[in-house]
């Protein structure tokens, strides 16, 4: 079994990025962050990807509306920055408060700074096999951790466990492209799966994104095949002293021994969602600004 | 072995459209319909919908450009009726001469008159679940045909040969959506796939979109599998007055025996396609007209 260290990987595309923007002409492409309210897991995320983009030299412009915010006022903050020319890229941090339609709000965005993604104009380019578009982050990312793990998909048998707009249906598509790492024969199972374990041990690569803690067990993997995990669930666990623990949607302990290569959680594919956005600001800088 | 007829599943949706149709209170719906040339298959196509609107009242203006028309005529003459209240829906039939690019044709049609549902926007609704876009008429046509057969797709793997913009990738997208009628598990094989015979035959529902005459073969279905031949070939044939037979892409003769439910070629998919195109266009004057 090897790890796929997503920190790694990770770490080594910022830092490409950072040489890239290093050479940039003019001002630093700018990366506006909307958070609403204080979800401590959004809380932490942000954060997070307000610090990556500072190492990268990514100007992070932080929103920080109330969790009491209006649809209206919400998508007049959005309206703002999309007009806003010292705005590159606009990410709304999931989840929003229940009042807020998320989708409406995603859609908000111009498709030109819609850099997660999950907007319908980018969503269509995504079906459309058109690279002129954005890939929201984690499924990019999922590819290219694939990607430089040396995992060829042509012609193998992806298999994704999870059918969200987010990740199971982009990655899908992704691995199904007629591109040069792409052409995989692709399955998505769900919730409503029937034999859902056989069906997965038939994966060479097996995505799991279902958002059930250590939902895969042993009995879902076929022996070497690679397997990705892009959950991220906190257990309870009274001996951390935050009294929870961060487990994936794969039982690794009995997974791992089995795969051929597999991504740790935390460590894995979580790095490389915030990678992906700064790669996807910086392609948003490029196209329009002509550089 | 139950043969699904699309003929009389169609002609059983023309009739509901023109009851409702006739119960509308303004002008009748328009479709335009553009023909770039002069295709044996795409004359018949259109005059085939041409005929099938007239039979709703659904108004058909037929506008049949020379194969030589430029892309910049080709997009004034879509701009145009992009802008003319008195058209509903716009189809520009596939496929084009060489010098036009047909995505960059498809996606120059508003998305609220693409009742072909090719456009980067209504893709992007289809992935997104949201059912105010309109849906590609073959992969509609496919759903309705399963629905009105009985076939129940929830939890079901459906196997789909074939990775086109046009049915491929949209029918998966479909079947997969969270919602009574879908809810599948679904498969994607394409030309690259290995061992697609084995992950065919493991379809309760198989549907063959590849473009291949009589590519699946007997030993690709499982007994029992409903199989969806989407499928128009043409073979020679010397025996025919025209030279040449339509046949589908299942080798029907070997296949049928073993199926639980098959569709024709012709008289499956192909009158759907036409009655689905009917529907999106009075959805599509529905929404213009708020009726």
């Amino acid at each position: 079994m090897e790890l796929i260290d997503g920190n790694r990987i990770a770490a080594e595309i910022v830092s490409d990025l950072r040489a890239e923007v290093a050479a940039l002409p003019g001002r630093p492409p700018c990366l506006a962050l909307v958070r609403v309210g204080d979800d401590p897991a959004s809380v932490s995320y942000v954060k997070n990807k307000e610090k990556t983009a500072a190492a990268i030299g990514i100007a992070g412009r932080i929103l920080l509306p109330p969790a009491t915010i209006s649809s209206d006022e919400l998508f007049a903050l959005i309206d703002q920055l999309n007009g806003d020319p010292a705005v590159d890229g606009i990410l709304v941090q999931s989840p929003l408060p229940p009042h807020l339609d998320e989708l409406a709000v995603f859609r908000r965005i111009a498709p030109a700074k819609d850099v997660d993604g999950l907007g319908t104009v980018n969503l269509g380019k995504l079906a459309q096999d058109d690279d002129t578009g954005f890939v929201s982050c984690t499924p990019a990312g999922i590819m290219e951790l694939l990607a430089r793990s040396g995992v060829r998909l042509a012609g193998r048998h992806v298999v994704v466990i999870g059918r969200s707009l987010l990740v199971g249906k982009p990655v899908a598509l992704l691995a199904l492209q007629k591109r040069a790492g792409a052409n995989a024969t692709v399955t998505v199972c769900h919730s409503q799966t029937r034999g859902l374990p056989a069906l997965a041990r038939q994966a060479d690569v097996l995505i799991a994104a279902i958002g059930r803690a250590e939902f895969v067990t042993a009995d879902m993997v076929k022996p070497g095949a690679v397997v990705i995990d892009v959950g991220i669930n906190r257990v309870a666990d009274p001996t951390r002293k935050a009294g929870y623990r961060l487990v994936g949607d794969v039982h690794f302990p009995s997974v791992a021994p089995l795969a051929g290569k597999i991504t740790p959680v935390p460590g894995g594919v979580g790095p490389m969602t915030v990678a992906m956005l700064m790669k996807n600001t910086l392609k948003a800088y490029r196209q329009q600004h002509g550089a």
